[in-house]
């Protein structure tokens, strides 16, 4: 019997997107009791979720084509696009009055932009951008920065609850939920390119990188990527929880926004080429920790475990 | 009777700079025991002293002359060095055997040229920058970040009891606690910057600036600079707690600490020609998060009470 006899009035939900964060989402769906059909252009992210007992899709129309509820969970704009209106796309196979749950992160007007088109086709879209890791998303604990109308929210509702423990309701229309999400990127980006510059400045300066660790965190200097970030380094581990290159193109989207829209952004700026450079030195696909390799590198500083990078 | 009549075991201590720090200092000093002198430049710092129930003195040779423990609570290394070998100077009034306690914010190699200089003239120096406002100075809650020899920490320990909810043994050589301060600096300072950076770009795109606070503060984009800063921004208030001179210095000190080492510090550099601006237009004794009336003025951002600025 399957989940979904068990649990009818949950609906049928599709997961496009079955990577580190889809599928635990996916995963949380379905202990939710909603009937979950995932797809990825990975064949195997698509065994591995039946394998575990979820249903699996060939096309993203085949899996959206019943779905009440589509959390898309792909990487960025470009995908976000074509999953809906590319040669393949959705948007139309989708059942009239379903939910479009994006959670890729991107441009705010990109989100305006695709959300209006779908609108336009009589269904629902949530901009709905997540935070938190692989290890939440497995959880069902996300924080999932939302915005849209009330019908994609009510649409939508089933999956949020199932996803996340923290759904902030930032606004009506699509685009607010983008924007605050580029806000805590530009934060979080510029947080951990500043804790890389400052545990190699120590390392340079030979302190016990330990007492440092200790001392900032219990400072004025400390920052929630300081304290997340630095064990690594301390531990010489730069195996990618969450990789250079997720920067380069998130610092990257608040670059452009701003320079849209005449908005300043040296801090910013200065950050993103550091991992623009820690990418250019091969390290693009490693942890974002990496960027205290690169300033070691830069200096002859002294890390943990430098010698194995 | 005097408070160091009823414990006379606790020693008698100077304290030099009567400051928003030093005077809280000076007052957790007298609480715990000790027979307190006070000195400032300012005439009008020590009467506020003796009104409240301290000693003054009219030189700093005079404040230090009897004193087991003397603490130095000035601005920066060329006053520290002032105080200790200028034209007036303390080094040799000093007793033989007391010791230094220096709390500016300095070059680690200048804090290790001042405490072998004392050093050399048997007195103990003991390199310890605080941390915490002035309402932890009047409590007696500081963090002190302090290396030196053991008997510079033996001479010193009353006071440090006295000032310090937590005291961080960082080493047996003046320039370790300068070391740490500086690194402490960094990210407070790129903090600091990174905070207005990102509220004000927030303002420029419309959103709920009491939202983006909310969110973000629970989210990975959080620092304690944020979280204790932006709180000013929403308020309109830009009264200083701590002013933008202060990191014009101190970032100027990372930088030029980092020049010699040939360590590249992007971050620090984009802050400080912030911190630069701020100042040069005319915000330097301003409250720091007056970064994000900067970034206001220069991209047309709304920001709360920004028209009183």
């Amino acid at each position: 019997m399957s989940l979904a006899v068990e649990n009818p009035g949950r609906g049928a939900a599709a997961v496009i997107g079955l990577g580190s964060m889809g599928f635990g989402m996916a995963q949380s769906l379905r202990r939710a009791g909603l009937d979950v059909v995932g797809y990825d252009v990975a064949a195997a992210a698509v065994e591995r979720f039946v394998a575990e007992g979820g249903r699996g899709a060939r096309t993203p129309k085949e899996a959206a084509g019943d779905a009440d509820i589509v959390v898309s969970v792909v990487v960025n704009a470009a995908q976000t696009e074509a999953v809906l209106f590319g040669p393949d796309g959705i948007a139309e196979a989708m059942k009239p009055g379903a939910v479009f749950v994006s959670s890729a992160t991107m441009d705010p007007a990109i989100a305006r932009n695709l959300s209006q088109r779908l609108e336009a086709l009589g269904r629902h879209y949530l901009d709905a951008p997540i935070s938190g890791g692989a290890a939440r998303a497995a959880k069902g604990e996300l924080t999932i920065m939302a915005s849209g109308s009330a019908e994609a929210f009510a649409a939508a509702r089933p999956a949020l609850d199932a996803m996340a423990a923290k759904v902030y309701e930032l606004g009506d229309a699509a685009g607010t939920g983008a924007a605050f999400k580029m806000i805590n990127q530009l934060l979080a980006g510029v947080h951990i390119a500043a804790a890389c510059e400052a545990i190699s400045f120590a390392a340079k300066q030979g302190l016990d990188l330990q007492k440092v660790y200790e001392v900032i965190t219990a400072s004025a200097g400390n920052s929630w990527m300081f304290e997340n970030r630095i064990p690594h380094v301390l531990a010489g581990d730069y195996t990618p929880l969450s990789a250079i290159e997720i920067f380069v193109k998130d610092l990257g989207i608040v670059q452009d926004m701003a320079r849209a829209e005449r908005y300043p952004v040296p801090l910013v700026a200065a950050a993103l080429q550091m991992y623009l450079a820690a990418s250019g030195a091969g390290m693009g696909r490693d942890d974002d920790s990496s960027l205290a390799r690169l300033y070691a590198q830069l200096s002859g500083a002294a890390l943990p475990g430098i010698d194995k990078a």
